[in-house]
């Protein structure tokens, strides 16, 4: 692609990183991509967190309209880039074409969502307790408050999505949405696409005459750049997706900062997957397919890939098994978006053919340098109650099928499971009846309960939550996916008595916003 | 107190603990207080926890009618109590009547606010993202989520407010009103009101036929108990009020468990206050009176306690000055609430002489065991600059003065600070137009702005926040006061396609419970 450079932007500006060697590796042939990379130094991490710091109060001030507008010049600057995205995302992720398009229209609309979140303005939460300068024996302070930006966000974006969770991705999004400077550390499995967007981010930055450190990206193989980054004084918060062990680091280092940060590490998840008895006998064949299809998605590189699906022997039981079994074998192998992803996946299965699983593999194997194999397992809910591994996720096209002797079996498998971003129910009406303690048990375990769907495929909107308990997400109570997204990087300040020429507009006695308030704890219009 | 046996709650049943022995001690005396307490054991600590885990999805799913009845019913059985507890409180902490009334009142407002909020039910944000199976390329999933309890809270109280920030106070009533059973581990500065506290909550919980796990009341003199009770796999999430080093110990602790959990610790700060030139110049004596008035409330044990004041050099800061120190040296020494309290706030002191610093202490000496002498601190902002140590917090009646220069090095002061609970301007008109870039500069530092009044007397409404960026808080994103504190309990819950009898009411489509919701985004009444 001639218009890669080996980039990475501080402050801004295009500038080459001077520390370690890397390229972009091609999942097919595992041959480096053009350009080479070089990882961000040490000088480059920090300035690039001292600018987002000194452009910190600068960002947070600008009106919603200026930020909704930086928002929308970047969807539009990705949407025209889109041939080039493909053909280079292509290169370094093998992701098809069609896939990357629709990725590409939802990290789109994602920014347009925040651009109308900021425009409304309602998100802020403004609040107004009205004083009494008459109350016995104290008078009532005036007392106002809203959400306002924490400051300079470390985004650091995951693998699997270059899009929509890289670095024009939702993180960034929520984050520049509230008024936050962003540093990210550009995922190395794909350098260049992060070139590109990086580069169409910087432009909109500096073409809105926004302050410089609003937005830089730095480049880094090793686990050390983000690290850094995340321990820099100017740095207020951390959004993260990727591995547990990655999203564990970061959220280690940053509770040992002299002054902890919070981080949003989404660290994805099994998402167990119950076929209830009802459904099981009336259409177990047909939800065995979607759930195939579902876990196949991407070669299973989805934070949502149902990699666990339970369910009681019974009518229904052989034939949904015998199919899902045939879809997994049957499936064609393919290159995962890098060949650590391979490596990951290998050793993650090799871990478990030593316990008492079998394993079935598909046996139309890849050539490809990350190509991974779709692979069946399976194993009694005795085994897996026995061993903590099989209720762990293994990130790739794996499903663990697991085999129940009876309802209660199912519900002390729903008991052992750690967090997860989503659990999936399939019954009939009476089987959500019947099996309501089931459902009920599974709520505390998860962010997302789907009935009767698959997991794969996150709806972006207000009432979305994409987290869960850990080790899903490192704070349950925020969700990477969805308006409440940008929750994570704003913090309530109050003016007690202020005078109210010098209050944010938001908060004015005139109400010159006209937005929804909340005046004496009751919501009033605007 | 005949009615006080030295008793903690451990699933609701009262229990003498089988640790270490220790006991209330009187503030002016100095001599021990009947009866004997003694820390929880091991399995105490345990069974309280593993009962909280055991009452929590029950807890969390019974109506909100039912958990604003417990509210009210402690709320009432604090206000009955109110002469027994102002009797021990006395005893205890040298706590005035008057004083502890104003408290039990607040305690007894808060609890009510609480179950208003949960009665009202708008603060489960109920959000519904309407589906649309004619969708192309894919049908659009039906969406909907509210808040739900995380789990057991795991409580660290207060010393300097035995009520209201103590075992029934902000933090157990924002718990349990989300549906969170609640392990309060007691202040050892107030076994006994704990135990008197503690038994109104325990009797209410029973007296509903709640869960026994939904409330327990550990006593224990060394953070030991509460060390253990952050690390018990039960508990879900902790709040703690108190000081920098406790709330870092259990930051710490939270942070490296298996499984990571969040912590709201409100560590307290020095509430710098600024006075602007104007202000100083016309009413720098009536400031000064306020502000030492504020400074020495309650011996100086506020959290939002004035212990900083800068001004420049100019026209009435020499009145300024000089009232403020007759004010502190005119004051009269007192009991602390714990002869703990002097100890520390005569190390802090000490450390504090060491620098160039002017001390003026009150001729008004107390003889209480925890007697401690209002004092009057004086150093140039030069110094102040210096020394980090006179920029973190003296907790007790100390009011450090810095003298600056000229308005550069109050700014310089201003940019020097950490995270505070508040700041205080004083200003006329003219003043907060003109030191506009210093208020924009406190902001990021605060969570809450005081213009021309005092940061003591935090007001219980929506709009309040008590918090603030680290050191003040250990989250700065949320609050320990007002509606808005049930959010440290709560996490978003997703339902996708459910079927809509299954659904929590709240999110039904009949919507039963008539509230406010978020349909598409927008805000649809009930």
């Amino acid at each position: 692609m001639s218009s890669l450079r080996g980039h990475g932007f501080v402050a801004g500006t295009a500038e080459i990183g001077t520390g370690a060697r890397f390229a972009a590796i091609d999942p097919v042939s595992g041959q480096e991509l053009a350009p080479e990379y070089r990882a961000a130094s040490h000088d480059q991490i920090d300035r690039a967190a001292t600018a987002a710091g000194a452009a910190s109060a600068t960002f947070a001030a600008t009106p919603p309209a200026l930020r909704a507008q930086l928002l929308r010049r970047i969807a539009a600057a990705l949407r025209a880039a889109e041939p080039e995205l493909v053909v280079r995302i292509g290169q370094e992720t093998a992701l098809p074409a069609g896939r990357v398009a629709v990725e590409n229209g939802r990290t789109v609309r994602q920014l347009e969502m925040f651009a109308a979140l900021v425009e409304a303005g309602e998100w802020l939460e403004a609040r107004i307790d009205r004083g009494d300068p008459a109350r016995q024996p104290q008078p009532k302070p005036d007392v106002r408050s809203m959400l306002m930006a924490m400051g300079p966000v470390a985004v650091c974006g995951a693998s699997n999505f270059p899009l929509a969770y890289s670095v024009a991705g939702g993180d960034t999004a929520s984050a520049l949405a509230a008024g936050c400077p962003v540093v990210v550390k550009a995922h190395p499995a794909h350098p260049g696409t992060s070139e590109l967007t990086g580069a169409i981010v910087a432009a909109a930055v500096r073409e809105l005459g926004l302050p410089a450190g609003t937005f830089s990206l730095l480049h880094g193989p090793q686990p050390e750049t983000g690290a850094r980054l995340v321990q820099h004084a100017a740095i207020a918060a951390v959004g993260f997706t990727g591995s547990h062990q990655g999203g564990r680091a970061l959220c280690d280092l940053a509770a040992a900062r002299p002054n902890p940060i919070p981080v949003f590490a989404e660290m994805g998840s099994m998402n167990p997957v119950f076929v209830l008895p009802g459904a099981l006998a009336s259409r177990g064949t047909v939800i065995a397919e979607q759930l195939a299809a579902s876990a196949l998605l991407a070669m299973g590189q989805f934070c949502t890939s149902p990699g666990m699906v339970a369910f009681v022997d019974g009518p229904g039981s052989e034939a949904f098994a015998a199919v899902l079994q045939q879809k997994l074998q049957g499936a064609a192998a393919g290159p995962a978006v890098h060949p650590s992803i391979r490596a990951h996946y290998e050793r993650a299965l090799a871990e478990v053919r030593t316990l008492p699983v079998t394993s079935m593999a598909s046996s139309r194997a890849s050539t490809a340098a990350a190509g991974v194999c779709p692979t069946l397992l399976a194993a009694s809910a005795g085994v897996v109650l026995q061993h903590a591994r099989l209720r762990s996720e293994i990130y790739g096209p794996a499903v663990l099928a697991v085999r129940c002797r009876d309802l209660a079996e199912m519900m002390a498998l729903v008991h052992s499971l750690q967090g997860h971003l989503t659990a999936t129910v399939h019954g009939e009406a009476d089987d959500f009846a019947t099996h309501a303690a089931l459902c009920a048990a599974l709520r505390p375990k998860v962010g997302r309960l789907v009935a009767n769907g698959v997991p794969t495929g996150v709806e972006v909107g207000a009432a979305m939550v994409h987290g869960g308990p850990w080790p899903a997400a490192s704070d349950a109570r925020f969700s990477a996916v969805g308006t409440t997204s940008i929750r994570r990087w704003v913090r309530p300040v109050c003016w007690q008595d202020w005078p109210d020429a010098l209050l944010p507009a938001e908060l004015r006695d005139g109400n010159p916003m006209r937005l929804r308030r909340i005046v004496d704890g009751v919501p009033v219009s605007g």
